[in-house]
Parts: structure tokens; sequence; C-alpha cells
């Protein structure tokens, strides 16, 4: 297994990426050919499809620490009290590291590189494979799936410092808010006074929740 | 990486299996886990999915010839006559061979293997993960997809020699038809006199293909 491509996306680290892809679909990220797949002849015809499928590796998984592989994990949805196992979740702690996401195809750039929208991968992500959508084999819209049957819907109210929301473009402060009316905490978190940062492109973003609310107390630039 | 599991499938070869998962909905399948990987821990909760994920080796590739990595290919849908890149197909010729497939749930086998019908993959094809379909983020029925929008229709007309198709069980001959009744020929063979071997099962079957008939002469067990 070797990388095809790696993507430059706005989140330098997982804390508030997307916990799918498609649920912040202002999102754009780039996909960036390495060497080898670079000539144009690898995505011939791409253009003819609205959306693909990414293959690609977890690859901001802790290895700090030598561990085996655990049979089951802790989904987000049940607040963390709930153990599933890892072949019954979408959970990034799986053999092989393996992600997958459809993403929009937005656009292919002059040189060859490709923009995407909705992606939920964090920068530097290694890709394995890209596959053109088909919706006559992929698209099941009457699939079930038990726990996860639903769009996890966005929890939270977007509330701004005053005068900070200007300190970003339009298109980045709603893309901001698509991204953290979702709550990005970790499940069960509820510390009202506990101020997190979250990396969005060129900015780190200081906000706390208190009940339904998130504040954005200030937008910088980072180091 | 390294395989979670292998498929048991009726296809012993390459010739015959359907062109994308979904398109043989009758064809069941197995998926047989590792040793590593089959405590039932690490698919608890998984019989909530109707469908799955299959991301999975094309093993079946010629690896006579060490050769470089092709950028395009010549999909059947234009009878190989029109080159496209390798990304915007799902042609088993591509970097890193993954393979990525739709089936459905049918059974947790009390032994912990797993079911599953329209699967797309040869016997002993190895397992690399497997995750929960989620219509939510997977199921994007307004896609589009050009020259791949519509499912490939059913262009044979499938008819069995008198006395062959009683060597099946009625399920065995429903199943073939649906496979046959696809054309596995690759593009632009036309020759009415050749006889094409489909291993089914414990079945070799016999077939030629005279216009739009696909006469099937003669079903044998394979030694």
């Amino acid at each position: 297994m070797q990388p095809i491509a790696f993507i430059r996306s706005p989140f330098a680290e997982k804390f508030g990426v997307p916990r799918q892809s498609g649920l912040a679909g202002r999102v754009v990220s780039r996909v960036i050919f390495t060497r080898e797949f670079s000539h144009p002849d690898f995505i011939r015809g791409i253009e003819q499809f609205s959306h693909l499928w990414i293959i690609w590796g977890f690859h901001c998984n802790r290895h700090d620490v030598e561990q085996p592989q655990h049979a089951t994990v802790r989904p987000p949805r049940f607040g963390g009290n709930q153990r599933l196992g890892v072949f019954a979740t979408r959970s990034p702690y799986r053999p092989n590291e393996l992600g997958l996401s459809a993403v929009r195809l937005l656009e292919v750039a002059p040189d060859g590189s490709l923009s995407i929208g909705g992606a939920d991968m964090t920068d530097g992500t290694p890709v394995y494979d890209i596959k053109p959508y088909l919706p006559y084999a992929d698209a099941l819209p009457g699939a079930q799936a038990g726990f996860a049957s639903e769009k996890p819907s966005p929890t939270l109210r977007v509330l701004w410092q005053e005068g900070v929301r200007e300190k970003l473009t339009e298109e980045q402060a709603l893309t901001v808010e698509e991204i953290l009316m979702q709550d990005p905490r970790p499940a069960y978190h509820d510390a009202p006074e506990r101020i997190y940062h979250f990396c969005f492109a060129s900015f780190e973003i200081d906000f706390r929740v208190e009940n339904a609310d998130l504040h954005i107390l200030c937008v910088k630039h980072r180091s």
C-alpha cells in the first residue's frame, strides 16, 4: 500500500473534524496526487462524476503505545456509554485504519489536483484510492442502520463574541458555524467553564459551551 | 495491511463475477474472519445494519509480468473502445488494488461468520475492512455519474438445453440466470460458435451466445 495522494484540508487536528463525510458540506479540501500518480491521464473523465469515494488512512490515530486492537469501541452516539464491535462502527480505531468517505467533486484544477466538498479528513491524510460514486450500486437510501439511521442533528447554537466574526470571511464564518453547531466535544464533556481550541485553516478559534449555546470567544492566527 | 477475513463465494474464477455489488442480488457469499478477528465482540451490534461496506483486495489480478501501473483503462461499458483514467473507473487494475462493495447482511451465523448477499467477489478474496452502511452519509441517490449513471441492464435471454436446468436446485438455477443474463463475456466478444466455461459453486457451466440468446449447453460437477 502506497499513498496515491494526500489531502489538504482546513483541519490541522482531529478535534473538530466532522464525524462523517457530508455533515459539513461547506468544507473544501484538496486532493494532491503524488508525483507517481500526478499525470492527468489517471483522472481522465473524472469530471463526469458529481461524487467520489475516497479510501484513506486514519493517520492521526495515537500510536504512542503499542497496544493490541480492541474488539469494541464506544461510539459518540451513545455518549460513550455503550460498547459496539469495531466492525459495527465507523470508528477510526480499527484494523488497517482505513477510512471511507463520499465527497463532492467541486473542480479539477489546472494543476491536476481535485477540489472536494464535505470531506471529513485532517490535513495530510494519505489517500489510497479514489473511485467514482456509482448511484446504481452505492446509493441504498432504504438501508437500515439501527442506532445510526438518522443523521446526527446539529445541537448547538453558535454565538460570536462581539467583533470576532469579522476576522473571518463570510464563507469561513459560515463553515465554522456549520462545523461547531454539530458539537465537536468528546462525548459527555459538560464543563461550561472549559475553553476549547479549534484549529481551522490558519486560525485558532477559542470557544466554550454552556447548555445549548456555543460561544466563540476569540479568533487568532495560528503561529 | 493484513486481511481481517476471507470471502467464500460461488465464484472460483473472475469470469462471471458481477461487475458491481448488487447486480446479482441472489448471490450468497460468506465472510469468514481470521482467527485474530474471530471473537464475536468484533461484530457486536452488526445485526442492526441491513447493509455493510466491504473493502477488499483484487487478488485475482494477473501479476505474471511485473509491469508499471497503467494510467488509463478501457471500461466494459464502452465495449473496450474508450480509455478513461483509472481513478474515474472501478477497474480492478488500480494502485493498491482495493475493491469496495456494498452488500446486504443476511445473517450472522452462530460460528461468527457473516452471510452476505449481492457480493461481487471471487472465492478467497481477502477482506481488509468491514463498515456499517450509513444511509445519511453514504446514500446519494442524486449523484451524477456520467457514462455510468444507469445500472447496466441485463441484455441476454438465458435458455437451457433440455434436461440441464434440473441438475441445479431452483435457487441455483435462478442465481445462474441472474448472473448470465448480464453477459459476462469480455467486451466485443462476438463468436457464436465459442463455448464459454463458467464456474459456479461446485459446477462448471458451458454456454454459448448467439445474438441476444445465451444457450446453456451443459452443467457438470467440477473435478
